[in-house]
């Protein structure tokens, strides 16, 4: 085993260098969701199998119907061998004109409260990733080597429905097997305490594309007679909730799981203030169930919504149009319970029922996965919450996570493995938003996070 | 007085060159709601400007805070004085992909009813303004000079609310008072059977913006928490109809009246069917108030449609992103007595009501104007009618227009003015949808037409 301090001290002294590799990195525009940008989701892909086979690793890209895997495999020792998970692709960055700088020409802003990493990706989930990358090369400038066995397997789809992860994690188990699985996708409590996520909100992805008329009409010819599927859409997305902000879908709740007494204590004792996590981003009111608190809407309720719609003219001007067409992108956040098919099936039953009966409607499928949560008695837990107290000098603090993360419960139901989700982005990281940012300090603490991570693990 | 029927063949035996004028002119992009082709909208008027001086009339191009006039002065005798109306704007093209061919390359297309004129802006309203050029030319050629006194007014803001119209007719009253007015934007009942429209629609134009979080969010991060725009707005477009078709804004129905039974009598003698005018575009069920027929919904029953819908993220795949803003462009058919500044106030105190205290809401107005009915009465009419049924064989038919011409109510008010709107477009002629076409038939018996109603007024 190394000298863990030795460890921390190379971690530190790379930091430039390691911001260098991470800028690189975050310059591909690996926009999964956009089958325009698929040859730099391949370029990322191919950076990171050159990165890790530098370091030691045996790494290769493997091709899937949809974006390419990352596989790579190092390190030496008993176990317990560890899965480490991230996603290279990015969500797309428009709109475009709110940025205040070009997403793919990342850079180092100062701020009042420390320098910040600005770029698409940043945060989710290339600069995140990269902190595993570079403590473990940290570890082996150390050591010669890292010090339990390693597999890591980066992602290309996470922002786009992961459709291709199930069958790739079913066509590998051998490769992928492990004892435990780290993910670095989430946050952390606030910018001074670190978190573990034992709870995940799975998701559901459907698109609605509702037809009447065989073409556009005038709406002065045909208006008042020809229904209009711009109505119908809307009628479908407003019928969603209810007064009081519950989702109306029949059966939607079913599965949903109150939140365990001790959690639901510690939460309690959290100080977060639903004003001032609204009033951030220009809210007041929290949106979801009338009787639920603030925190429990994003960590343990279920949610739905209308994540894009479009139909008709919306060009500058008016134009006296009647679409043929109209749809609309729904998503559903999932805990507990809930089944992600059953609740595709009623939403399904509930949009049919009010598209009229001359009128026509298709559905396009992007995905979804159950919720999930983490064992508290988990040893590995025990020993990565050590880890995290020592680096920042406070407990961890043990959240929901009202996001999903595909691959943790893939890894339950076909690797049979519970995944720690050790994360160090921030609320107000602006993920999926213009002017994305990661903390250097969640880089360089992260960093030093993982290599004590790696040698906690170690010494079980 | 010329010999009506030398005139006639005269306008015949041009109707090659005839023609290819309309494609120059059809052939000129002139969309008027969108600013990019400003320049094209200035074409499209001086060449109409020089079209009508080649013809002996003084014209020229009258530049407003919008679009340009084309302003024209021309004919002998003692009148009655003639205003003849059209408009050289057009829709925009989109959704391009369904053109079968550049709507902006007009194309002769052979059909089994017979020639047709494919392009955008064909029969809405290029197509049907020369026939009333062609037939001055004619009349011209064989008399040397119209029979009465006649001015033209073209406008190129027709389609985008016509925001420049009021204030030029102010500006211009003793340039452009006159007798009767002569407009050619509707259509005849079939292919045979001429029409009059007698009763017109208003039309208010009004956009919603809705604004929640001051950016767009993670919806796993503040998905239940944070209110959606795409939500508040659908609820809006959802709550303006109720189970029974009929719109809700308050007092929206203030001013409408039933259609006078003499009109309604030869309503119900036309062999209008709703099955088939609905079937021509793929539906089957009249969507406007269930106590009323289709033929009431679109020609004197007022109506609200969302004529284009936008929010979140639109592109290929998904996002699970919560918007920061959503926009709806509503348009309202009027009729009667509806007043449309009473209704867009009545309309926005609506839209308020459901915009959450946290949420902003903006109004963009396209414009407005009230519905309109010409006197039966009228001497002018019964020239018309004897002229059009001189020429097609049938009587006209005094019809309803779902659609709305901002000028008509314009004349009659600042001009103390009626309105003749005598046009040749027949209702499969795809106004304002992609291969929008007009009949040769229509162009050809068109111009005829307008031959003989000039000839009819000047022997009055």
């Amino acid at each position: 085993m190394a000298d863990l301090d030795a460890v921390l001290a190379a971690a530190d002294a790379n930091l430039d260098a390691s911001l260098e590799r991470l800028f690189e990195l975050l310059r591909i525009p690996s926009i999964s969701t956009d089958s325009a940008f698929d040859g730099d989701c391949r370029r990322a892909a191919d950076w990171l199998v050159a990165e890790l086979d530098r370091l030691g690793f045996d790494a290769s890209r493997r091709d899937t119907q949809g974006q390419p895997m990352v596989l790579a495999r190092g390190g030496a020792g008993s176990g317990p061998h560890v899965l480490f998970y991230g996603h290279y692709d990015v969500q797309p960055p428009d709109p475009l004109e709110l940025w205040q700088r070009d997403p793919f020409d990342p850079a180092i802003v100062d701020t009042p409260t420390g320098k910040q990493i600005v770029a698409r990706g940043a945060s989710d989930d290339k600069g995140q990733l990269m902190t595993f990358v570079e403590a473990a090369r940290a570890y082996r400038q150390v050591a010669g080597e890292l010090p339990l066995p390693v597999t890591i397997l980066f992602e290309g789809e996470e922002e786009s429905g992961s459709k291709s992860l199930g069958p790739f994690l079913d066509a590998h188990l051998d490769e992928l097997k492990a004892d435990v699985a780290l993910v670095c996708d989430t946050g952390m409590w606030d910018r001074e305490t670190p978190a573990i996520t034992t709870m995940l909100r799975g998701m559901l992805l459907d698109e609605v594309v509702v037809t009447c008329a065989n073409r556009d009409l005038h709406s002065g010819m045909y208006g008042g007679a020809a229904m209009n599927p711009i109505r119908v859409v809307a009628k479908i997305v407003a019928d969603l909730h209810d007064a009081n902000g519950r989702v109306t879908v029949p059966g939607f709740y079913d599965g949903v799981e109150e939140v365990p007494a001790d959690i639901a204590a510690q939460w309690g004792g959290l100080s977060f203030d639903a004003g001032e996590f609204l009033g951030e981003v220009g809210l007041r009111l929290p949106a979801g169930e009338a009787e639920r608190s603030a925190l429990e809407q994003i960590w343990s309720r279920p949610t739905c919504d209308a994540n894009g719609i479009v139909g008709g003219y919306t060009g500058e001007g008016s134009k006296t149009v009647i679409a043929s067409q109209a749809s609309v992108k729904m998503s559903f956040r999932l805990v507990g319970g809930q089944d992600p098919d059953a609740i595709r099936d009623a939403f399904r039953a509930f949009v049919r029922e009010r598209v009229p009966a001359d009128c026509a409607v298709a559905f396009i499928a992007h995905g979804g996965n159950p919720a999930l949560s983490l064992p508290l008695e988990s040893p590995y837990l025990d020993a990565a919450c050590t880890a995290l107290a020592d680096e920042w000098g406070k407990p961890a603090v043990l959240t929901g996570c009202g996001g999903s993360i595909p691959i943790v419960g893939d890894f339950k139901s076909t690797l049979g493995m519970d995944t720690l989700l050790i994360g160090f982005g921030l609320d107000d990281d602006r993920i999926h938003s213009p002017n994305e940012k990661y903390e250097f300090s969640s880089f360089r603490h992260g960093i030093r996070s993982w290599v004590r991570i790696i040698d906690a693990l170690a010494r079980m």
